[in-house]
C-alpha cells in the first residue's frame, strides 16, 4: 500500500493549499457582492438542465454567470451560452473535480465583479467534488430519482457538506421504487440543516421553491455585504 | 497551478506502479483460470442489481465471487452475500476508484483460486475508475437511460476502455428523450469494438444476451488457459 500512503500525503497537502485559495475566492467575491454557488451531482442527474431553468427564471432580475466543468467537452457551456448569459467552460483534463485554482481562472474569464450570482457546474461525481472547497458560499447537490434512495449511505460526505439537496426527476417516481421518506431521513441524519426540495427540471414542476430560495440567498448575501 | 502539477506528477508515478501490479493480478488469475470482470458506472446506474441478476442466473453452473467497493458502507456486499455467493466489501476510505492493490486484497479474502468468475463492483464514478487498471481481464460499464445519451461526449475515456456497454433501465425509455441511435453512434466512434447490450435489471428484460456473453467469456478464458 506504499503508493496509497504517498497519494494520501500529497492529497492532504493539496487540500490544505486548496482551502487557503478557496478562502481567498470567498473574500474576493464578498467585496464584489457576487454569490458563488457550487452545484454537484452524479453524471446525468440534471445539473445543466437545472441551470438552464434557473437562468430562464432569474436572468431578467439578477446578473448571472456560469462556470462549467467538464473532463473533455464544451457541450454544457454552449447550451448555457445559448440561454443568453456569460458562461465559461473549464476542461479539467482528466481531473474528477474542480478546485479553487480552477474556479479562480473561471472567475477571471467571466469578469466576476459585474455579476450578482455565479453558478459552478462541477464535474459529475459524488466523491471528490465533496472534498475540494471551490470557494463557493453555498453548496447544492442534485440527486435524481433513478439513482436510488440509498445514496446518502454510500456518499455521506457529499450530503454532509451541502446546504440544499434537490431531488430531481420526480416525474420518474411513478416507475420507481424510490422511497422519498427513507431518503429524507438518511440525508437529515447526515446533515440536519440540509434543505430538501423536490423538483422536475424536465417539466419545470415545483421549481418555484428552488428559485425563491436562490433569489433570497442572493438578496441576503448582498445586504450583508453592506450598501449597494 | 503548482499544486496541480504536483498532483499530476504523483498520479503518473502511481499509475505506472498500479499498471505493474495489475499485470501481476491478471497473471495470477490466469493460472487459476479465474476470469476477473470490472464493472463500472455512475452512482445508481444499476451495478448491484446487475450483479444480483447475474448471480441468480449463473451460480448453479459457475463458481462466482464478488468484490464490492464503497466509500463508506457495506450495504452492497450484504445484498450480494444474501444471494448466496462469497462477497467481500472493500471500503476505499474516500478514494474514488479501486486500484490493483485493493483488488489484490479482495482476491486474497475471497480465495480467488477456487472461483471461475470474480466480478468487481467499482466505485460509482465515470472518471477515475477508467484510469486505474484493476487487473481485470474484461471491463464492463453500465449507462442507465435517465443519465442521458450525451455521456460519451463527457466521459470518453470510460467508453474507450470498456469491452461491453450495458444500457440499463430501458423501462424508462417511454418517459425519456434518450436517443438510442445517437448514443450508439457516440460510443462506437470512441470504441468501434465495444459490444452494446440493452437491458433492464428491474424487469430482467433482455438480460439473456448479457448472460450468454458472460458465460461464453468464462468458457473461452478457461479453455485458453489449457486443460482443467
Amino acid at each position: 500500500m506504499v503508493e496509497d500512503v504517498r497519494l494520501i500525503e500529497v492529497k492532504k497537502e493539496i487540500l490544505a493549499d486548496n482551502n487557503q485559495i478557496a478562502r481567498g475566492v470567498r473574500e474576493r467575491l464578498r467585496r464584489t457582492k457576487t454569490l458563488l454557488l457550487n452545484l454537484m451531482s452524479s453524471p446525468g442527474s440534471g445539473k445543466t438542465s437545472l441551470i438552464l431553468r434557473t437562468v430562464e427564471r432569474l436572468k431578467s432580475t439578477i446578473r448571472i454567470g456560469v462556470i462549467e466543468a467538464d473532463i473533455d467537452s464544451t457541450v454544457d457551456a454552449e447550451k448555457v451560452a445559448a440561454g443568453g448569459i456569460p458562461a465559461v467552460q473549464l476542461r479539467t483534463g482528466g481531473f474528477c473535480h474542480l478546485d479553487a485554482t480552477m474556479v479562480t481562472q473561471g472567475l477571471d474569464a467571466l469578469n466576476a465583479e459585474d455579476l450578482d450570482l455565479i453558478i459552478i457546474e462541477n464535474v459529475g461525481n459524488l466523491v471528490c467534488p465533496a472534498e475540494f472547497d471551490t470557494g463557493a458560499h453555498k453548496n447544492v447537490m442534485i440527486l435524481s430519482v433513478p439513482e436510488g434512495d440509498d445514496k446518502p449511505l454510500k456518499y455521506p460526505l457529499m450530503f454532509s457538506i451541502c446546504d440544499v439537496l434537490l431531488i430531481n426527476k420526480i416525474d420518474y417516481l411513478s416507475l420507481s421504487d424510490f422511497d422519498m421518506a427513507a431518503l429524507r431521513k438518511r440525508a437529515l441524519v447526515l446533515n440536519p440543516n440540509i434543505k430538501i426540495i423536490e423538483i422536475s427540471c424536465k417539466t419545470a414542476a415545483d421549481i418555484g421553491e428552488w428559485i425563491a430560495w436562490l433569489k433570497q440567498e442572493v438578496d441576503v448575501f448582498q445586504m450583508k455585504q453592506g450598501g449597494s
